[in-house]
């Protein structure tokens, strides 16, 4: 096992009918700046049920925050924070308001004249201004980390910002949001949530016994209700599940003491910048081509993956690995993800060479677990997953 | 999934040469008062480390906080605290040391005339003084979680205290400090890490698929990694796992969205009490009983169990159930612990009765996940442990 420091201060309130309780989360004195998505909220009773909580508090509103949080839109939040003199931020939506947010957190504090150089000089946040969350979506686990993906129009970019300063003081996970979530967000999410363990779970094998286990926990817990929440949203025991796998897949916890990958992420970000193809689906896109490609350093924790998560007990640790590659990728199929890429897009040729220029161009030195795929790598990756 | 909250603020230091860390998380300020145990801390080096990692800090000691950690002892240490002026502690120990450090947190701030009632009034600790641990022992897993248990002497009894102040602010858990414990004290460890999963997990079923699934994983790494550090307590990976699923058995994380136990701690305390018996080694003469005493309310968790921890899935639900409670029991006497009464005292006859004495004495209406085991319940329960 490596050495780690884990601290994750965010307090949860799980279940149904905490949203109520947000009240006693937030300073009375208080100035909230609410932020919100496209106004699915407004449809579902959860900016109702946010509303009537937060009736003893001044709160001013800022929705419209886009998937894929965009910069130009979150400076248009910044200046309200300044104008309103707000004090404290609540997230309601999914990744996308929650990362916005983050930006916000940090942005509000932040000195400089550029807040986009908190992203492109990779500035990391110690102290940012306090949020807390309501979920309206489980995949990214933002409402229980300190990491943000921030995108910018202009520019075609998507890049990630974190640091100590930005764990929300709160998040409140109610399991029956999941009823009004369309079916293809829910698929996204499971999809999403299953990845993130992957890239912190599939690289070489650490000696980390538990935090192995606990990463088969959450895999085996999202194969296991996947097919409950998206045949019947309303299932609490299915839902709650599936939230609580969500965040507990990126709350830090599993990546202590081991290797992470996240190159499936770094090429799957490219592919939503170059596409707008949803985050979920680029790494179901990315994954298998990637496992394949790094066969030989990540086969026996492949393996391992085959007999514990998917029960493929038979054969050598090889065919095992290749078993748990093919399976992973049925996974994704069977929920109506396509995983080849040219199955998004007709414009696919030249994707791989445009990725690799831009990593380059970027002066990445390395990707994966042992940071030494380089970006001719990548390209490689990418074809295989057309 | 029941209703939850969850919050931990504790900052984790994992690893080798973590101990030197200590003086970034100490204020530079601070006048620290540092707390110990018998003095083993002399002869392993960890004495020599901390002092090091402190040389820069004004640093007060305290030696000679006792197993089941002394009321009238920890009083001693309160004067020192309000005499010198200490601003925060260091606890370096095992979980009696960090017990009784939490205490004097809360004593320390505490306004009332007599301390002895934060416990006998059952007074929550919402602010302590600030704290830090270093884990000598890994077992009880107070270094993650804000619940402390206290011995009086004179009045023999042993109360709990807790709240929200009292987390730690930081601890390291340095793996290294497993080659100096006796092995008696690392059998113990390993029982009493075991038996706390065991509390929140064999229960009625609650539907918390992935919190089953996290105790399962506590479980099963302790099974599999408990034969290598009693045969090589030098054995660096098997240690780590051994020391970081001590903290994960409960730091909280298990408890939440499911109902909980905790009778057999209940009743193993008396047996602490009345004999002296090491506190893991009661909870071994009491579990087989309870699970077999409750079997009805149990049994389809315990069948969950044996499959899934102890690949026994051969048979009904009763069978496989009465197998799990058997290979547990077999577990604890393959590393050498007796788990009958009769094992430890001639004198047993007469316990149970004096037991359920104790608990009617108390007022206490019932133990167990569902509130409703009585005393003679436990009175039945100890006998069948004799």
């Amino acid at each position: 096992m490596k050495n780690f420091e884990f601290k994750n201060p965010t307090k949860i309130l799980f279940g149904k009918g905490q949203i109520e309780n947000i009240k006693n989360e937030i300073p009375n004195d208080a100035k909230v700046l609410m932020l919100y998505g496209g106004g699915s909220i407004k449809k579902n009773g959860i900016y109702e049920q946010v509303s009537t909580a937060l009736s003893n508090h001044e709160v001013v509103e800022f929705g419209g925050i886009p998937a894929n949080p965009e910069y130009s839109v979150l400076m248009e939040a910044l200046k309200v924070i300044k104008e309103q003199k707000t004090t404290f931020m609540l997230a309601v939506g999914g990744g996308s308001v929650i990362d916005g947010t983050k930006f916000l957190s940090s942005a509000a504090l932040y000195d400089g004249k550029e807040p986009w150089d908190i992203l492109s000089k990779n500035i990391p946040t110690l102290k940012g201004m306090p949020f807390g969350t309501v979920l309206t979506l489980p995949a990214t686990g933002s409402e229980m980390n300190s990491g943000a993906v921030i995108t910018r129009a202009d520019t075609k970019e998507k890049l990630a910002m974190g640091g100590a300063g930005l764990f929300p003081v709160f998040s409140v996970l109610d399991p029956e949001v999941i009823q009004s979530i369309p079916h293809r967000q829910l698929v996204n999410g499971i999809t999403d949530a299953f990845t993130h363990v992957l890239e912190q779970y599939l690289t070489y094998p650490a000696g980390a016994k538990l935090q192995d286990r606990i990463s088969e926990s959450i895999l085996q817990t999202l194969i296991e209700v996947a097919p409950k929440v998206l045949e019947d949203p309303t299932d609490y025991s299915a839902a709650s599940n599936f939230m609580w796998s969500c965040t507990m897949a990126l709350n830090g916890l599993i990546q202590k003491g081991v290797p992470t990958d996240w190159a499936v992420h770094a090429m799957g970000h490219e592919l939503t910048a170059l596409f707008g193809i949803d985050h979920a689906r680029t790494l179901a896109v990315i994954a298998p081509s990637h496992y394949e490609y790094n066969f030989e350093t990540k086969k026996e924790k492949l393996a391992q993956y085959a007999e514990r998560v998917w029960n493929i007990t038979e054969g050598s640790t090889e065919s095992k690995a290749k078993a748990a590659i093919k399976r992973t990728e049925a996974f994704f199929n069977e929920m109506g993800i396509a995983t080849k890429l040219s199955q998004y897009t007709n414009d696919y040729e030249g994707t791989a060479e445009e990725i690799s220029k831009r990593f380059k161009a970027r002066g990445w030195e390395g990707l994966g677990e042992h940071q030494n795929l380089k970006p001719e790598d990548a390209e490689q990756i990418v074809k295989m997953a057309y």
